[in-house]
């Protein structure tokens, strides 16, 4: 009846505007129930076609690394981002053979240069649904128990896939867990360099013009696959032959302009889109201004620090440039979200849900699930001030993350690998060494108490139901206490010293929790509040795994009735957004267009990193032999352009289609208006800049000529 | 005969699109010889009335010190920036009543507050030719001798002049040195302060948005010009009574929007439009790019001093940042220059016009005139990597300044007053004295030294040509001597001693000249070099002036046979420009309206300075009652627009006034992109900035009222 009821109206809505047009990172199989949406958006195949990720022109799409990719030709050709590939293009460049700086052509298919060995491309062959037999075993149970019952289920699946040789499977859950998909993918390992920019055209800008539009970046790499002579992937050999994938996608022989359709196809890592009003509250009014406000007080600790001792700020100039970026990408998402006015606008939103959920039937059996993860969220916020600065005591320090991490591992050592907490098993002991040593780089002990000093003194001054006695007891309850516990400790610990600290990394637990070392002691003492803290957080996170699918039962519902349907938010499995060309008013009077030319670099260009762009370039452009490449509409030689799409990190390498799924861009960043995005999609900001596939094309045409490579793919030199 | 020529021409082309279009800054008097141009491009008043600068309507525009104002009452309202009334606006201000952050609205007559003593409103009264009687003594002199009897003859018009009490006279000179004016102005010396906004609104964005669009800026102030009892110039007095304006603008009903006309009136300050080719190759080529060089050099022995020393950092701060304003500004310019192919555009038209000269029967006066102000040139080039050196060495440095400025006087003090050079007689002692006062917050021996091994380093490498003997002999000719030497002399010397070089500010040439002081002994050894080198500059100078006018001369009839008129380079007289309101196509994909609406306030609004707008002009945003006020065409309340008006320093508070001559703006800044035009007008990126009339009223009228000022403005509140 639901369903029913939901395709009519989407039906009947696909001539009038939609609300939320071109929002959306859609699972492929949804794209049949939105196939009307897609036709009046302009798109010429058929939405049916896009429907299965693992067949083609989808199977075209691939994972590389955290990010995305297409095959592009049917001999294992791939095309990605200069930055994605950038760890392959820097693994074969040598002194006297700089491929960063000087860029890469193979001249055949023995020059294409194998990538670094832990390279991998994943081709995903599976996307199963298999929600009921994650949950078979979690049924019934609440909390951290429902939470190892998906956890056991879903490590059996993969265990059992992952026999097929050759294939790495994972468990996805949509919708908050809701529905729980298997993913399967061949991944392969023998993979080569092909065609690279220099760096000056395949990160024109760096920094500078990071998230920033008009962009005029040529960030684009083409790798090739390989497999053993047997077809299966296979470490790199001389005897590997390229990949045949199971799809290719073919380059447009013409440009897209601005209004035109365009589509894209990749993996967006994590969005907050569908989270609870409360939530964004949360976010906009409480996390992001106090994350600010405390790294802030942090930051000009250490620039002070930084002033009196030079040694300091060398040691702590990562850390500080670290906070500085988090400083910059939370105040953006803030000012975006308060733009956007996203608290009122999602409060408004759940509460018209909510009084329409009331006269639904689902209605008894969702609300209190709903009641029961609102109280879940409002019981963390009771103690979220706290939480926080118990967050940085351990990211932002040194030392004192160092013993909290070896009494804990010390605790875990104790049981059974196979039960030890995630990151504390035999696996991962290697990564907490290699932690361990390079604290002396980062590290001076009066930088360190007075980080803690401010982070501590906000923690005195929480009132009682947010202090846990541990730390009271620790660290006394005034700021003389406190001075008084750390100036003792700092000054009485051997932990600055590198063999001390990897002594203890072998040290058994009662050894640790009876060790006379200053640091380790009081680490031991904060133990057990460490501990209990951290089940009562992964309790938490098991029952809203349980929880939210009520809430997004009814959202979906709701949506249905209103005529529009509900993507769920990105988790690094393969998406689908389509959208248009579109300009951007980013601000008063300020208008971008959404295609830049190759005037702009010229414009950009002042003969130094990050814009100097090559010579070879330079001339080519006073050349200005664009025959052939030129945009129709405006004359200029294309560089990158600008959509709506709607997209995440993630998306970077994602092939960008025209009406007809041939390729005409490469996703390579967003705008800087859009870092908000990851919780609230505003279609006046929200923007994606896109490699212009005429500026490829005419790069490796004209500039560093590849004609061998641009027969491959189908699009011959002029 | 030539004359007849031109102005067929002139008429033929009226029809036709001009080149220069919109380009001109032009003497009143040149209007009706481009009245049809002014007709073409919109303007509806009679072209002749705008020929006389001491005739209505533009008497009604007055000199604010060194920028512009208007009359805008007939009882002596003057409207200007409120960045040109900003001392007056300080003077007024005091803990109690800060009006810099509050603003201010007198609420009758007796609440208007009295400017500081010297502030001055002129209005001109006289604009006479006087080329003959300014020239008759100079006819046959060269050189400095030219220079002295123009000289001589410009101060007796002047003192001659000045015999009307309250006025003050000036001698300008138009074409450089073709023409010669006398300008009489009535000097108004009780101004007083009506209307101010808070600094957060006339300052809005302050240094950041300063040379930005779009801008925000609410950047006016009113003022009421007073006389005394007999209508005469006076001093404050209560008894003093409004002044009578020979004209005043009345502020239009209407604004202006996209591709309207627009006219300015105003004081510009100094351009270099007409220099000849090879002082374009010169600055562009070296001038700009080799004092960014040294600067930059400069700039980096500052800040490598102040890292050590925090001393040394305060007392260089101010040099530092004038050092980088400095190069901020040379940049931009070089940049602008450079992307408007200046060098070659003056070089191409200077040779067409050579070419044409050719083939007149004026040539055989006006080339020899010609090749000898090129040969002056090309004269002063050969010395002017060392020229450059020994003007920073004077201006970059405290105490080496201080005892060059007290040899020079001493020398100079030997002469009766009356011929000692300009800068050196006796008006001037109190002004050397407080520069001799300042050094002690301004100066480190170490930093000191340090300059001056970076500028005489360079000087000892200069070819043999270009180095003088004095300078070689007290410096020596390697770096070891020269190390040597001011190691030595900032060791001995006690100039750093305030008494010591005030006591030297009262010392006869002789005592000077027989100094034992270290410093003081090395610049009486640089003394007979440095004046040498001045006499040698002046000659030029003079003879410049005497054969500049050929060039004017040939480049007026070749301008005139192109069917263009030639305003003369800007010198702080009045004059007139016409265009329009234009958007601005920055850069590749990046395009500013030309109209900034009250949204973009609110935009930019952090609530932290210079973005602070103030409570009540946010809450009046948030109200939106903006009726009467909006722009017709988008609907939105306005707040600065743009045009395509010819500016420069010297133009902040001009009028902008539409086709019917009627107030729709206030000039007060130009973009960056414009910072190139004191030397080449480009019209793709030259904009000025203006204050909408609207956004000024709107104000008056609903957040800061003033009823009775809208009243007397004839514009009452709606």
């Amino acid at each position: 009846m639901r369903l029913k009821l939901g395709l009519a109206t989407a039906v009947a809505l696909t001539l009038a505007p939609v609300a939320q047009a071109d929002e959306g990172m859609w699972m492929p199989s949804q794209l049949p129930s939105i196939a009307a949406q897609l036709k009046a958006a302009g798109y010429q195949g058929n939405p049916a076609d896009l429907a299965d990720l693992t067949k083609p022109p989808l199977s075209a799409v691939v994972k590389v690394g955290g990010a995305t990719g297409a095959f592009v030709s049917n001999e294992g050709l791939v095309l990605t981002n200069h930055h994605v590939a950038f760890g392959v293009i820097q693994y074969n460049s040598k002194p006297e053979r700089d491929l960063i700086q000087n860029g890469y052509v193979a001249a055949d298919r023995s020059q294409e240069l194998p990538a670094n060995p832990d390279f991998r491309l994943r081709v995903t062959t599976g996307f199963d649904k298999v929600t009921d037999k994650v949950l078979a075993g979690a049924k019934g149970k609440t909390g951290r128990a429902y939470f190892d019952a998906v956890d056991a289920a879903s490590k059996a699946l993969v265990s059992e896939c992952e026999r097929d040789v050759g294939y790495r499977c994972s468990v996805v859950n949509m919708f908050y867990g809701r529905d729980f998909y298997l993913v399967k993918q061949l991944e392969l390992r023998d993979v080569r360099l092909v065609f690279a920019p220099p760096r000056a055209i395949g990160n024109y800008g760096d920094e500078v013009d990071n998230f920033v539009w008009p962009r005029h970046s040529g960030d684009f790499t083409i790798l090739r696959a390989y497999v053993g002579p047997d077809g299966k992937p296979a470490d790199y050999s001389k005897d590997n032959k390229p990949y045949t994938p199971p799809a290719h996608l073919q380059i447009a022989s013409e440009g897209v302009s601005e209004g035109d359709y365009v589509m894209l196809a990749g993996y967006p890592g994590i969005t907050y889109r569908h989270r609870m009003a409360a939530e964004f509250a949360d976010q906009i009014q409480w996390r992001l201004p106090k994350s600010v406000e405390v790294m802030k007080q942090l930051q000009g600790v250490i620039e002070d620090s930084g002033k009196a001792d030079k040694q300091a700020a060398i040691r702590y100039a990562s850390q500080l440039q670290s906070l500085k970026n988090g400083i910059k990408r939370f105040s953006g998402e803030l000012e975006g979200l308060k733009r956007s006015d996203a608290v009122s606008i999602r409060r408004k939103d759940e509460t018209a849900m909510m009084a329409w959920l009331d006269k639904q039937p689902s209605a008894k059996t969702l609300k209190p699930q709903i009641a029961s993860a609102s109280k879940l969220l409002a019981d963390a916020n009771a103690t979220r001030d706290r939480d926080l600065l118990f967050a940085l005591m351990q990211s932002q320090t040194q030392l004192m993350r160092s013993a909290i991490t070896l009494q804990r591992l010390g605790a875990e050592r104790a049981k059974p690998d196979a039960v030890r907490e995630t990151g504390f098993q035999q696996r991962d002991e290697d990564l907490i060494a290699g932690m361990l040593k390079q604290v002396q780089r980062r590290f001076d002990p009066a930088v360190e108490k007075r980080l803690l000093t401010a982070l501590l003194t906000r923690y005195q001054q929480l009132p009682d139901a947010q202090r846990v006695p541990e730390f009271d007891a620790a660290f006394g309850r005034t700021p003389a206490e406190l001075a008084k516990t750390l100036d003792g400790v700092y000054g009485a610990t051997k932990l600055g010293d590198e063999a001390q600290r990897l002594h203890w990394l072998k040290a058994s637990q009662a050894e640790l929790a009876q060790s006379d070392d200053a640091l380790l002691a009081l680490a031991a003492k904060l133990q057990p509040a460490l501990t209990r803290l951290d089940e009562q957080r992964k309790g938490r996170e098991g029952d809203l795994l349980r929880l939210r699918p009520a809430y997004m039962e009814a959202l979906i519902a709701y949506r249905e009735q209103q005529g529009r349907a509900v993507y769920p938010d990105a988790n690094s499995t393969l998406r689908v957004s389509y959208g248009k060309v579109t300009p951007l008013k980013a601000r008063d009077a300020v208008s971008y267009a959404p295609l830049t030319s190759t005037e702009g670099i010229v414009e950009k260009n002042t003969g130094e990193e990050p814009f100097d762009a090559p010579k070879p370039l330079l001339d080519a452009i006073a050349k200005g032999d664009y025959d052939g490449y030129r945009d129709a509409k405006s004359g200029v030689m294309p560089v990158n352009f600008l959509s709506n799409l709607d997209t995440t990190g993630g998306n970077s390498g994602s092939p960008v289609m025209n009406a007809k799924g041939e390729l005409v861009g490469l996703n390579f960043d967003s705008n800087w208006e859009a870092v908000s995005a990851s919780w609230m999609f505003d279609p006046r900001y929200k923007r994606a800049i896109h490699v212009d596939m005429r500026y490829m094309r005419w790069l490796m045409d004209k500039v560093y000529p590849a004609p061998h490579l641009l027969k491959e793919l189908g699009v011959p030199a002029k």
